[in-house]
């Protein structure tokens, strides 16, 4: 089940976040936005435009701004925030959340990733590129609630051949779909679980499918350094090895991306983004940090994820992206490093670019998809309002985001989502709660031993 | 000007956190709570204590917790907030804030200090520990605004004796002000800023009066190099010698404290606390941070602070103590340090015996000031609400807090502030804000180099 397409829409008297390619970002004061079939049209001084039956969203007082992509997300695991504090990563994988993850029953599944995906609409998220199980589930709750997102089938090794194809086959039948809003990507889950043949299949069948690859790889630098003792190659290795660079692939975390893994990287730039999400980092003491600097020289795409909210306790991206900013300028010791700007550009051209949306996109632009947030400035936390841009990556928070517009539709109008039921939602998500923590069973669905 | 005392309220029907000494914090549910005289009076379960005519405040639903404590700031640069981004330190007193605040008149920083109190309050900050220039402007706002704060006015000592009397004459006039909401302390800028007589001086006064005294010492540990090299001491030895120990001191940062410095603060530590502002670490890229698993185990009080507004661009207290908490765990590679418990404990009790309030201070107990939060944690991104310390730790954002009290009075009711004309406050602010960035006098109020 998806919704209908929207009809043409006018964004009036708006100011626009412009987001160039290279050099600052600017505000343009005063604009209206038309969207026809989901992709803007115009973009010129208010007033221009005379509305001839379209529907109105009114910017004034707002800033447009594109819509947030989540780089790197599991989505459904927002029904285990707050389960799984203060513990190291072993424990958190094979104590905590493996185990929970075993309770899972489709239609939580189904009912995590709406939450999910209303939770994003509600901070102006407007893609998010994910990881789970149970993919059917969450492309139903994708195409329902009028988010765009791009959605890799997690796979593991010990799950067998058959459930690699099932993978294929969502592939098969979602990619390009919900009007587009629903795109595929393969998901191993990781070099770790995952063998080299199939590894080596997945990245022969993005190729025939035209689509990527997205898993968790050299996520910190212990893997890295295990994977060297283990097989005598990195994990960026094994994925040049198994052709994974060459299908074009979205790497979860990198922090363990080693010099000797660059050229290689350098080669394939143009089809790699990686995904940071300090926020797990922090909280579960991994160091060193993404290597953002070296990524952006050579070439790669770089973008801000909140991994699953198990970690990150929400999908709010403008956390990720704060903290990627605060968290860079202390990993390089340089304050001057990753500016308003860049961090900026980072998040909604690198972010729209990991999420694979094509070229210009994450700008407001004619021709460019109508993903769009709007953002008052206009509450006490952000006054006097110097700088908009600093507003943005040093101060909004989800409730500054007022609307938020998907391929054209409006999904969140004054802070009323339009596509998802929330009291019923929540009131689901509650009956569902207690059973989801219960370990009592023994049961996990891996072991974490990088 | 200072508003009446309150009456007796009753907060009715809603949860407790409870933060205990040591241990879990717990959540203690369906309460109310009783005021009178501006303490708690009363903790019981709900429907036994009758109302008798006292004002209610509907707590059906939300969770109060100890009001927040901001434990290093200087309230009045939220004027500047935006306005110097992406620089380095030097180049941040230097080349921006020096210079601006060379343009600010009294009324700028009573304007600025009531939109600080009026952010605070929207956030669930009760208490500030303030450090600035123009003491009484502040002062004037506290009384006004209903928050509660301990304001050190600050000294240079190029500003010569005059001035340094001046700011014990503040302290003489507004210590227990405002019906006890404003304390004061001496407030000497820092050990590279004013001499050893001075510090002597104002430490004295300190004894003398019965406050404490505030200022900066050991912000990184390039000051603290750089005070070994030019003298032979550490800032904290500078500390030692002039008496500032044993005054009791409020030290801001302290993230250059030495293993040398243990000792002597050890020695002084029922009488000292330490505020950590991590954001505005990151920002300018210094590091080691805060050392507060040392300072924890020398018996020294740890608070939370956001600094000045300038770098940390708002005054959330809510954001840095979910920073302190992830940074160390990554300063410390320990994902089990400063558990959800602990860093509620440091920013609610901790907060509060940096601000002086006294034993058992920062818990919501029969006896203790009513400094009450209320917090909504309905919302999406809270449920499902397995565990509510770790939505208040990683997820809570100033929208959530619904009601903010401060000394039995009600100062925000249902996100409407109550002694604060916030719409009269913003456009006094927004005709003072293109002047105060203005740098073409070149003027500025020191220079750094310590």
């Amino acid at each position: 089940m998806t919704i209908d397409p929207p009809g043409p829409l006018l964004i009036q008297g708006c100011d626009v976040l412009v987001v160039p390619e290279s050099g600052d970002v600017t505000v343009r004061t005063a604009q209206d936005i038309r969207i026809d079939d989901g992709l803007i049209t115009a973009i010129t001084p208010t007033g221009q435009l005379v509305p001839d039956g379209v529907e109105i969203l009114d910017g004034h007082g707002l800033l447009a701004t594109p819509g947030l992509v989540n780089g790197h997300t599991h989505s459904p695991m927002v029904l285990f925030r707050g389960a799984a504090e203060d513990v190291p990563v072993h424990d958190w994988f094979n104590k905590r959340v493996w185990p929970m993850e075993s309770n899972l029953t489709d239609r939580d599944v189904y009912y995590g990733a709406l939450l999910a995906c209303a939770e994003m609409i509600s901070s102006g998220v407007t893609t998010f590129v994910d990881h789970y199980f149970t993919p059917h589930e969450i492309a139903e709750a994708v195409a329902e609630s009028g988010i765009r997102a791009d959605i890799a089938p997690t796979y593991f090794s010990s799950q067998g051949r058959d459930a690699l194809e099932a993978t294929v086959a969502f592939a098969e039948q979602w990619h390009g779909g919900a009007g587009g809003r629903v795109s595929v990507s393969m998901g191993p889950h990781a070099p770790y679980t995952v063998n080299d043949d199939d590894l080596t299949l997945l990245a022969d069948h993005a190729r025939r499918l035209g689509i990527g690859v997205h898993l968790h790889a050299s996520e910190n630098v212990q893997q890295a350094e295990s994977s060297l003792a283990r097989r005598g190659v990195t994990p960026i290795e094994v994925l040049q090895q198994t052709g994974i660079l060459d299908a074009g692939v979205m790497i979860a975390h990198g922090c363990g991306i080693l010099p000797r893994d660059y050229d290689m990287l350098a080669a394939h730039a143009d089809r790699i983004a990686v995904a940071s999400c300090p926020k797990v980092y922090l909280k579960h003491a991994l160091w060193p940090l993404t290597p953002i600097r070296d990524l952006l020289g050579l070439g790669v795409t770089v973008a801000a994820g909140t991994d699953g909210a198990a970690g990150h306790n929400t999908l709010d991206v403008w956390e990720a992206l704060r903290l990627v900013a605060e968290t860079q300028k202390l990993e390089t010791r340089d304050a001057m490093f990753l500016s308003v700007s860049d961090t900026l550009r980072l998040a909604m051209r690198g972010g729209a670019a990991a999420a694979r949306l094509g070229p210009g996109a994450g700008a407001l632009e004619p021709g460019q998809r109508a993903d769009i947030a709007l953002v008052d400035l206009s509450g006490m936390r952000h006054r006097p309002l110097h700088d908009p841009r600093a507003a943005l990556v040093y101060g909004v928070q989800t409730h500054d985001v007022k609307s938020t517009v998907v391929a054209g539709r409006v999904l969140m109008r004054n802070r009323q989502l339009l596509t998802v039921d929330v009291p019923g939602l929540l009131a689901e998500i509650d009956s569902r709660a207690g059973r989801l923590v219960d370990l009592s069973s023994g049961a996990s669905v891996q072991f974490y031993d990088p």
